[in-house]
């Protein structure tokens, strides 16, 4: 029933996809944090700079976890499949300014 | 009412805050949009990869936002008010590694 | 009569070597510059700042010409040679806050 | 003898100036050391990447330092002195992407 995206058919490992969703349920909920203090308006710049970092970090996290898995499961195996170019086009994309 | 927190008075801008606020709550939009992607069992890792960098570019804005209203409006008073050492760890804290 | 470092044959590519080592005799000019530039007593912390960033971006340019060309030549041919877990391994190392 | 730069008499504090032209003439080493390693045509490509990224860290620490001398020593003081527009200018341009 689920059709692969995109005709690739590679997909995101399902322990990662899971692992990603619940580190992004949890950046949802800091932000939503953030947004509450926001509403105070004696808030402190630094405060909220530093929550802001915090949720960067999670964020990166989380597209490490994903990275790591996509190079284990998809990148190492390129050639293989033939679609090296892209693969390699896709990630340089990616890691700019990373 | 609303008494300064910290006890040093500083306060993000209003009109920053509000700012800061509209790009959070679309953060908060795209974290949920991404939450939705990775239901989808054949989702590709670099559709997400995507996504988790747009995010933390949209975050990367709103932490610049606020650190330049920190700068005008409180930094470059510190040694005036005589908090500087404490203005400037605080901000070398937030610097590492940004 | 070269023998291949450490056992495993993999070399980075010809004319990405020669293109670093141009970038990097750059890099190396810029550097002795700023050097020049810091015997001056009065010199300015920003005017400094600004060169210490351009030579970090000269570098970052090495660096993501030389994963490019990684990538391309040994990353997506890993699990046909078998040496997938050290790629990525190392590649993970290396993209760490990058 | 020797004039403020600029017209506005900011100057990199002596001993930061000393300390960043020691690393950084160690930088140089480093990158002359990159240099011979790019001679051997046998050198593997994440070889270079780890020196890269080790020369980078040097970097951003000359960088760190002379950001916190900065900050302490002229950005604190910019309103009293009536400079912060361009002072706060000056930064933001420097820490974008930093």
């Amino acid at each position: 029933m689920t059709e692969p995206c995109c005709g690739h058919g590679l997909r995101l490992e399902g322990s990662v996809r899971e692992d990603a969703r619940r580190r992004l349920l949890s950046v949802k909920g800091h932000v939503e944090g953030i947004l509450r203090m926001l509403e105070d308006e004696t808030v402190y710049c630094v405060d909220i700079l530093k929550q802001v970092k915090a949720v960067d970090g999670a964020l990166s996290k989380v597209g490490t976890l994903i990275l790591q898995s996509h190079l284990k499961h998809h990148v190492v195996t390129a050639h293989e499949r033939g679609d090296e170019d892209r693969i390699v086009e896709e990630l340089m994309e990616i890691l700019k300014y990373r």
